[in-house]
């Protein structure tokens, strides 16, 4: 095949994809909300969602401005360009994913109250699709252009990269300012909510209780959807690069390998989706089942695709290798997130909080060692019998390419819970909340699922970056024993503390500001207490927007800069050793905080179901503590790291 | 100089600090205590400790045995034989050190009663003393009888690294069973004690009372002198090794120079001892300037020496770099634990346990980058101006070779705390007790400088034995880029977190234990509550003693075994990844366990002393709640990753 074909084949899957993305937009946006109460509801956390957003793209928009002209400047136009255009890729994506669960959250919540929870479930899991197959449409359209006007580039892994880097400003970004803007309404409205005032967390008295949906839309939607469209762009980027240093891998049909499988994924994951419509499933099972068609699909596909183009079938072993380590990393992450370690967690908060915090960390530290050594042994295996660093570069690939779906599963999660808070201002009643409860339970299990994949997927493209930095640095061995690498690993494993500290700070004071403000509003607002005055949402609002913004431009500014000024003073190899140290610390402390939140999250919900004396007990007291402690744990410096380790990789 | 000359002045600065030690030994026990009542509790603590030493001894007991047979297999019988004499050494100190401790706590207390602060304190100084030099007098004495009888042995090498693996293996369990021991009984003390039952901390009427201060004898006596007796000896054995494989240091005046500095150590810390004596300087203002008084006369006796011996004069560079960033780290985590932050994070307890936790991590965390930045800069100097990876080791020589002082100022710390216990129960009214306290916050003080120096001598120890390692394994080069030296470093990555994990979970259900316990009590025994009936001490002592020892077993086998699978799986580059991951991971830990658990000990003890509503407001009982937590993150888990790094390195 000559590239044009290539580029018709990745253009018509995107285009495929963009019609599914219209089909499932479109079948959200046309059901009425009838209901003026939801209505007005939905429109205030829609319109605190979008509001953020802008602020936070104007922002953001800067930054871009002046790193593209330092790349114009360096490493010249189309570097420059690339650069803007994988931004404006991912800052697209992210507005239409937000914009369909801003809709889907309220048609969601009607739809339990008047069609019951199979309609409910299919609204919530279709938004969910939006978000899910415009990251993986917009990353084939993006890459497919680069690589058709560029390919035949003397700087094309400039450009390449470039494009790369643009993913991975805009990812970082909007996880940090999306995860502080989550977080810092969640613990305010939880600390007042819970201990303060004694008004349950979803009241619509509690005058935080928009920003906390707000949090949901534009941290768990939104960033995490940054976040994935930023690995898939990076494992498809590294596995070029590392097509074009191998050797034996230097042809035309690998260097395409990596987007025509990501091709593959988006046909199987579409697939997946439909399945929905044929088999009339459980929603849990729906879910579950989604995701195994497709990547089951995927691989046969892929096995066919290599047989079909006589390609070094050895690349098989690593494909599989990619979506099994996905998978099994997921329930490893169910596990630690879902079974025995809860109650052993929960029952450890009978003794008080100190017993339930100490547990809690002891949990999340011991949830690393599985996925990692997994994770180590996959990459051997990949390595030694799957091609080399291209195929480890590969299974990172393979990990991803069923995106569609694993996005959609994700961002099904904070639909559905959107949906329960509305249905509980809304005061719709036990029945209709009941249903919402439980697809928002649903939407927790497979949130450890969609985790697992970000780590893994995290690590692995980090690996393959880190891979495709020394082969173009043209280092042929980074020698730990040399004080300068020493020195650069020490202090590139630094950054992720440095960085989860100032996250873990920026949550703790805005959510003290909330707190504030809530308990000025209770204060000087009559009639808020008995439910006759709504309270000032958008004052509370403002306090995580501002905070936000404000606050996530510091460890932007660290993580893009300490590359830069390890390699003026201490040298190439030392960056090498900086992006070592960053990794192995990162992928740690990630797994460490996405689990131990998990855990602390899910051993209140047991305690919450009527276990250990249920509500109000006080081992529910002690959980719930935990569970404040673990909220900027999983959802804002647990996330920033997977992206740290990644755009350290990308900058340098 | 002749070997036999070096050998003489080692033996009798040996022997000048086996004086110092009876001296201060017999000025202690020579005083007579005359309170039946203040007897009885100093007995039944001293009771407690000798206990739970003669256990923990028979399990240590049991694995020297083995692994002295593993060695006289496979090293020979002289590798045997310095094994169990570095492991005799490091108990013979421990015992005495703890013995000594366990003598001057009742007579500081009476002291305090009868004499005012300045005997006091002298008394509790005195008794830190003997663990001090014990830890350097015998550490000369070994090192010395060692270098001797074998300097010429063709396995010179494995003899001596397997004295230095004697004392790693005492360290790592005595660290991790004292650890757990003192945790255990302290959160299970502090849980019952001030949520439960609301009864004050020191109350005999507390079960667990007699069983905390046994832990504070056992954990921070005898463990933390087995732990830097341990750092002591590996940087001296790492200093002769590489001074061994480096063509230009391979004579003897450099061979025994590590030593020589260890005899200048020893007399500079008499000579700040006895500073104590002529001026009579403020107990704070002592415990400082004994320190910098030694530290500055050994290196001006260094610059001597190295001078008079005609010396590399180079060395002197990374020697003052090693007492500098030793002395630096110190006022770094001073700060952390004292200043700023201990205000703010305070401030934090405002709004609940939630947000303490929430800023206590975050300040753990942000702790980590100024010491390790400050000590990748003193490798960098030490390796290209002062002497190369000889002169690194040599930094970490001259940073432990004032150990005399620095650990008797760490050593005075529990006996402060334990004195201030004893007044407590004896009810020896306010103020006696306002003495002991002073002393015991002074001790705290001083405890973080000691933390400083035993972090940042495990660092550089554990860099140097790696380099050691390096040089010993042949291995001119370590490549990351290599995917098996990539998966040993993730996996040995993975060990710090699972050890911290264990440990933790350790202290958490010991104390759970710890609690039932005392509930039982105050239910079962009649006339508990009141004060007419002594509670069963004897029992809490022993739950904790069984918790420590079944505990500290399975830690202690993965770290030793870990290696070894390691090697036999993925071979020597893969271990040589291994340590790495561990070395950068564990410091890391430490660091944030350490300064993150002493912020929240002080920040309670700051609301404590009356600031933000004082004992009984909400803000200290969110502050009690970080404190528990932060007890096993700075007392056990901490200290346990200083040695497992050090301990890995050995093995290897």
């Amino acid at each position: 095949m000559e590239q044009l074909h290539y580029f018709f084949i990745i253009l018509a899957t995107a285009a495929f994809g963009f019609l599914t993305v219209y089909y499932l937009f479109s079948s959200i946006s046309k059901i009425k909300v009838d209901d003026a109460s939801a209505n007005r509801i939905a429109h205030a956390i829609s319109q605190g969602a979008m509001t953020f957003l802008t602020e936070e793209y104007k922002i953001i928009g800067i930054v871009l401005i002046i790193v593209a002209l330092l790349l114009e400047i360096f490493l010249g136009f189309y570097s420059a360009l690339t650069f803007v255009g994988g931004a404006l890729c991912s800052l697209t994506t992210g507005f239409l994913g937000m914009k369909a669960a801003t809709l889907a959250n309220v048609r969601t919540t009607m739809a339990a109250k008047n069609k019951g929870e199979q309609a409910a479930f299919s609204i919530a899991f279709f938004g969910g699709g939006v978000m899910g197959f415009a990251v993986a449409s917009f990353g084939l359209l993006g890459l497919g252009l680069v690589f058709y006007f560029f390919a035949e580039a003397p700087d094309f892994i400039a450009i390449l990269t470039s494009f790369g880097l643009g993913a991975s400003l805009v990812a970082f970004f909007a996880r940090v300012g999306g995860g502080i803007f989550t977080k810092s309404a969640d613990v305010g409205a939880d600390l007042v909510g819970k201990i303060e005032a004694g008004i349950p967390e979803d009241d619509p008295r509690n005058p935080a209780v928009i920003a906390d949906n707000v949090g949901d839309c534009v941290g768990d939607t939104a960033g995490m959807g940054a976040d994935i469209y930023e690995s898939y762009i990076g494992a498809m980027v590294s596995a070029i690069i590392l097509a074009t240093t191998t050797p034996s891998y230097n042809f035309l049909t690998y260097k395409t390998l990596p987007i025509m499988l990501s091709v593959l994924g988006l046909i199987s994951s579409v697939i997946g989706l439909s399945s929905n419509a044929f088999l009339k499933l459980e929603p849990a099972a729906m879910l579950r089942n989604a995701t195994y068609l497709a990547m089951t699909m995927f691989v046969i596909a892929s096995a066919g695709y290599l047989h079909i183009m006589q390609l070094d079938m050895q690349l098989l072993v690593s494909i599989f290798l990619g979506c099994l380590s996905g998978i099994v990393i997921g329930l490893i992450t169910e596990y630690y997130t879902g079974s025995t370690p809860i109650k052993n967690l929960a029952e450890s908060s009978r003794s008080g909080a100190a017993t339930n915090l100490i547990y809690g960390l002891s949990i999340g530290m011991e949830s690393t060692a599985a996925p990692v050594i997994l994770l180590s042994v996959a990459v051997i295996i990949a390595f030694f019998h799957g091609g080399g660093l291209f195929g480890v570069a590969i299974a990172a690939v393979a990990m991803l390419a069923t995106v569609g779906i694993t996005m959609t599963v994700d961002a099904y999660g904070p639909i559905a819970d959107n949906a329960g808070g509305i249905a509980e201002m809304a005061h719709f009643g036990p029945q209709v909340r009941s249903i919402t409860d439980k697809l928002d339970a649903l939407g927790n299990t497979t949130a450890a699922m969609g985790k697992g994949f970000a780590i893994g997927s995290a690590l692995l493209t980090a690996l393959s970056l880190f891979s495709a930095y020394s082969e173009q640095a043209h280092l042929v061995a980074i020698n730990i024993i040399d004080p300068l690498v020493m020195a650069g690993m020490f202090i590139g494993a630094t950054l992720p503390f440095i960085v989860s500290s100032m996250t873990m700070r920026s949550v703790g004071s805005a959510a003290l500001k909330m707190v504030m403000e809530v308990r000025r509003q209770f204060r000087e607002i009559p009639g808020l207490m008995e439910g006759t005055t709504e309270p000032d949402y958008k004052r509370c609002v403002a306090i995580s927007t501002q905070a936000a913004l404000r606050e996530m431009i510091l460890p932007g500014v660290l993580t893009i800069i300490t590359p830069v000024i390890i390699k003026w003073t201490l040298g190439t190899s030392a960056v090498g050793g900086m992006l070592v140290g960053a990794t192995v610390v990162g992928v740690l402390l990630a797994l460490m905080m996405a689990n131990g939140g998990g855990a602390w999250d899910n051993a209140k919900k047991y305690i919450e179901a009527g276990n250990l004396g249920g509500k109000g007990s006080e081992a529910h007291k002690a959980a719930v503590i935990g569970d404040t402690v673990g909220d900027p744990f999983k959802d804002t410096s647990g996330p920033a790291l997977n992206i740290l380790i990644k755009l350290m990789s990308i900058v340098s």
